[in-house]
């Protein structure tokens, strides 16, 4: 019968406590950035649990902070975010009062962003913690020259 | 009134069609290892649209091919996914009559993955259009050499 095939096929093998063969899964350039990507991203998360920040939260208030009275449409455009996501995203960073959106005088509907008083210092803090675990990555790669080098190799895949 | 104040403060800045300034955003390692990634998985994506496979089934196939027999936890671990996301993956490659799960003699509650006949041929049409891609990756870097080069230094991130 099927049944006592499948069993025996499965009796047969290696036992489960061997490792697992993933040469060919390993091998693949996105399988590696995903994990790369991955790690890095839950380390932000972790050092940046106490301000209860996400990666892409910390490079929106970055960008408007650089780039005040922007429109939300183009700091969204920057960081590839769809919209519906973005206004997601802003309406949350108001709600915690560290971005205010103000209406154009040229354009009722379009939405001016900038950081509050208490965004800029919140930024700040988060500034200094994403220096250390910045410079924390950079030793782990090696040094200044093999971080340019890996985002110039990045660069060549986007 | 603040409300004039606001609306001068947007007056006065410089016309929205001016390239942001995006420096410090994109000088963040994460910030370029999550567009890269996003870059290749988005291609991986287009590739593989007639055959609606994603990049982590992908992987799953492949792993469960050079490994037959072993349980969905073991898989499923080798991925760093989690247990309840990767129940309903397999259970929508199972629903495509690509992958089987066969009760473990020893244990029924254990689920040994399997390819079925299907599923290998699948996967041979998906390997040939996978090393495609990837090689045209490896062109994008400059070769293997620099291959090699970015997958040492995302290890060192990891």
């Amino acid at each position: 019968m099927g049944r006592e095939k499948r069993v025996k096929s499965v009796a047969t093998r290696k036992p489960e406590t061997d490792a697992l063969r993933a040469e060919e899964t390993t091998g693949i350039i996105g399988y590696r950035l995903r994990r790369a990507q991955l790690s890095v991203f839950q380390r932000f998360l972790s050092v940046f649990e106490e301000l209860k920040l996400r990666p892409v939260e910390y490079s929106v208030l970055v960008l408007i902070a650089a780039n005040p009275g922007r429109k939300q449409t183009e700091i969204a455009e920057v960081l590839g975010i769809k919209r519906a996501n973005f206004v997601t995203l802003v309406h949350s960073l108001e709600e915690r009062g560290l971005v205010e959106r103000i209406a154009s005088a040229a354009d009722k509907r379009a939405n001016a962003l900038h950081l509050t008083p208490d965004g800029e210092a919140f930024l700040s803090r988060a500034r200094a913690v994403h220096e250390a675990m910045e410079n924390d990555l950079i030793d782990r790669l090696g040094g200044e020259t093999e971080r340019e080098k890996l985002l110039a190799l990045l660069d060549r895949l986007t």
